[in-house]
């Protein structure tokens, strides 16, 4: 049995699972009712879920932290959404799988909605998807959405954009990524985070990261994930930065911007089949090189010359 | 001192690195003179041009085997691009970094020409640059032009259908590899290669892949890069099958494919200001959602409505 738009947008708002899956294939697989569906979405939801992001270097233990956060917020009686996001997708790499049967141990719990993620390649599209299923999932009463990444690329830091508040989560032992840490993602952190930290090394590496988060204004909390220890105070924390930006108004000000590249993305996965049928009819090809062909194609399309 | 497009365009023709540096900057930077450039390119130089791809899995010793045929190829007398492709571009990856001092060993050396590309998260970019760079240093006289990828994702399947012929390296002990290897890769390699021949489980995993490889009418050939062992066999079986597709006019019909590919990902890349500009100044928000907004703007665009 099929369900029709406004079917399904009930469903989410009655908080139905099945109605929350089947708008995410919808938007998933580019169909033109996602956007009829996602412009009725309650906005007011939207507004007040925090979205936090969990994002670190492999080993560091984000799928067990992740794992213990869902626990800790339905323990507070908290409906969750939770996206797991592998944006390398790599052939061998088996990530996701791993998520799927981590997560297992809430697959039976209809108030946590899990979703993998991957890309076949396009970056934006699989940003652009993310944007839209945190909303379908604050619409169906998901407070929080946690996003969780795999990795500590340049993809990570631009999926982590969609998110309120973000952990950034490191572990003793994991060699020079304390590097990688103090290069890029700290810029996006709120939270630093040293797993394991009942393991040798934990201290030193909380001392360098301390260095580093306090320039930052950052602090920087210890967890051991496998035993539940930390993840209180690190939802706590999260939590207070998250209510602080709401009344300062900088969760506004991050979320305009992040919708506006949410834009970017979804145009180009627009347009993308017309430029695919254009070049596949070979239009263009008496201007020889293929950036040629393109900046003629797109003259054309804007109905001026570039330049 | 700077050069203008006709100085680079003469010092391409006359195989000068700098020249071929310098035109290179300028697709990677996306400069408007690059167009000029490059529809200005010895067309025949491209047309014998043999583009080697080397992919595989991570520890396969793709690197070692790359350094090898290029110590080959410069016994035969050639001159020899090199691109070093990390799709993923993760922080702490230091993949590119490993490359570039691996080939140091070459760097004196003015008849190999090399040139690591990575990605800041737009996988298509790179693709249309690599593309674009592939025929500056053909038109530069080298002959082949190799390119060599990190891993075996999805990315590295879109990148490498720029290259005539592929190589896929695998090892021994690389765990479940052998079944990415069966899903993916074996669609787009023209040999597979067990590079580490030596190692226990060589012959195991060679039986395995003649398995796979005799179905699609695939080579198996064995290696010991680290030796220089099989690296000729491997640089006549590519040359065989590459000589093969070009006298049935089977690359002719793929470079048309793998061009137009090309000149929807440039469409993309010129686009992309153009959205960003107008999502920026906040237009369309009226509209909303992020996806209905981008789907007011390309029908904006394209001057009518999409569906």
């Amino acid at each position: 049995m099929s369900m029709d738009t406004s079917d399904i947008l009930k469903g989410i708002q009655a908080g139905n699972n099945r109605a929350v899956a089947k708008a995410i294939s919808m938007v998933e697989n580019g169909e033109d009712e996602a956007d009829d569906l996602l412009s009725k979405l309650d906005q007011s939801l939207l507004q007040s879920c925090m979205v936090m992001g969990v994002t670190g270097a492999p080993g560091a233990g984000k799928s067990t932290l992740t794992d213990k956060l869902i626990g800790h917020c339905r323990g507070l009686g908290k409906r969750i959404g939770v996206i797991a996001i592998d944006p390398t997708s790599p052939i061998s790499g088996g990530s996701i799988h791993g998520d799927r049967i981590r997560m297992m141990q809430h697959a039976l719990d209809t108030e946590v909605i899990v979703r993998s993620m991957a890309t076949r390649g396009r970056l934006g599209g699989l940003c652009a998807a993310a944007g839209a299923v945190v909303r379908i999932m604050a619409s169906a009463g998901c407070n929080p959405v946690i996003i969780e990444t795999v990795g500590v690329g340049q993809s990570e830091m631009d999926i982590i954009r969609i998110a309120d508040v973000t952990a950034l989560v490191s572990a003793p032992g994991l060699g020079d990524d304390i590097q990688a840490l103090k290069a890029g993602l700290l810029e996006v952190a709120d939270v630093m985070v040293v797993n394991k930290a009942d393991r040798p090394g934990a201290e030193l590496l909380a001392l360098e990261l301390r260095d580093v988060a306090r320039s930052k204004g950052r602090e920087v909390i210890m967890t051991v994930a496998s035993e539940g220890k930390g993840i209180d105070t690190l939802y706590q924390t999260l939590k207070d930065i998250f209510e602080e930006h709401q009344a300062s108004g900088k969760n506004d000000a991050r979320r305009i911007e992040a919708r506006n590249m949410e834009v970017v993305d979804w145009g180009i996965e627009l347009l993308r089949p017309f430029l695919e049928k254009w070049s596949q009819e070979g239009h263009g090809q008496e201007f020889g090189d293929p950036r040629v062909r393109a900046r003629k194609l797109v003259e054309s399309l804007l109905g001026r010359e570039l330049v």
